[in-house]
């Protein structure tokens, strides 16, 4: 017999909400391809933000910082796929995937749903240097546990 | 005796919050100024949302619409202020304030605040017209409903 | 007899272009909005730069800059009004008139047309300030250069 | 014998130019990601004018267009990579590879150089549609012209 499937028990700071501005689209009538990239990266700061890391401690620019993070993680490669047209006012889930390169590296995967169905992708790689030199080093240790802790919820959500 | 003056009775569609983000900064370390004008007409729409107005009775770009709303609101002056800087991260606060002009126009204005304290000001206006002919015409009726019960909103939290 | 206006004798450096790309349009067919605080500004920089003041001595975030400048020139207000609707692949003239306001302060207003009607209007308006201690201070030299020069060829374009 | 290799007989409407604007960094101090994206769609808009093809017989949303292109041209996958910082005030070289993939599809790869060194790089897939279907259809005949004129112009630089 079928049977409606349970929402997945994703933790809350990989499963997202945004909803698609007027200002978002462009005149052919639906939303402009490159905001999906900004969304990620929003959406990635969000994450962090719900799984309880200030914004202090990873991104330069924070009130009250006496000194930039010792490391920066800029990015070195984005994607999108964009599967249907996402149009002004959708109200869009965002589910977020992260995962642990290398000691110095990590990537972001973000599928966007309508009700469920994929409406487009985007992917987002970082990578972590010392923001002097530009030398490469290993990923801060904020961002080492929320990589651990949203790899455990991607596994329990299964 | 000093008493602590409770906090405002304001709807909810009034009083919206907004977090910065990285992309919202530029070289200098702080939000980027153009970046504010864009977030008061989010909280425009935000705002609409919330009251019960569907983006696509206002908008064209929306899923399902089968026609373009008959009437447009084009921005015909915007204006923004900043008293203090804002930064990545901060939570803001963002209370707004509309008032109709005269039966085709109104105004939108919002204040960005951190714990109480405005760092920046702005101002929307939109005038009413046939996205046909251009010509001037009297607000939709959507939009009346939300100035008036904004402006019983705004009176009631005095 | 009817004779033709000459081209008013501007320098280049005031008299800039702009081409409006589909990303600066939205669902209503236009221009959205903000974009134009956007050209504003990217105006200002295109301007210094013609007259010759290299980005490295008045924005942070440039090459080989070993110390941000000493001075930062913080938006304090900015503003723009629409008479008139700006579509993509429009090929605009971007005609800046900057304006020193008191030693510390100074606006430029910008104009967009289209075939020498007016479209858009905008301003900002910037303060100088320490940015370690965010205190008032006088305009950079090179700023004060420019807007002098400005004020020259404003008036003899008369 | 060592010899200076001429610059390459690149068509203009291949090799473009664009200077990175203090609007375009973020609080790390450079480049802000999502940026290059927008660049590339942007250049793309820019070598069709120059090459001769109106923004109006591609885009929607252009002046006196009595009506919107038949043929619409989704972005249906991006992506882009960093390989060195870039910087406000850079002056970037645009360099643009355009390819047919199909009889309704194409990409444009694009290089960002900084004196003659890849900075960046980025691609725009775009497919050809029926807007008022979203149906696949075969691509307009003025970008075929374009795409075939670049792919001579890319041979003939060899």
């Amino acid at each position: 017999m079928a049977t409606r499937r349970p929402a997945p028990a994703q933790p809350d700071w990989l499963c997202l909400e945004r909803v698609v501005r007027f200002g978002d689209t462009d005149a052919a009538g639906v939303m402009h391809f490159h905001q999906a990239l900004r969304w990620c990266h929003e959406a990635w700061e969000n994450s962090l933000e719900r799984y309880g890391i200030e914004a202090s401690s990873v991104f330069p620019g924070c009130r009250d910082q006496k000194n930039a993070p010792t490391i920066a993680l800029p990015v070195v490669h984005c994607e999108a796929d964009f599967s249907r047209p996402v149009f002004g006012g959708d109200q869009l889930q965002v589910l977020i995937a992260p995962e642990r390169l290398n000691p110095g590296s990590f990537e972001v995967r973000t599928r966007f749903q309508l009700e469920g169905v994929d409406v487009a992708r985007g992917l987002i790689r970082h990578v972590a240097i010392n923001p002097s030199t530009r030398q490469r080093c290993a990923l801060p240790e904020a961002i080492d546990r929320w990589l651990e802790a949203s790899c455990l919820g991607q596994i329990s959500s299964l």
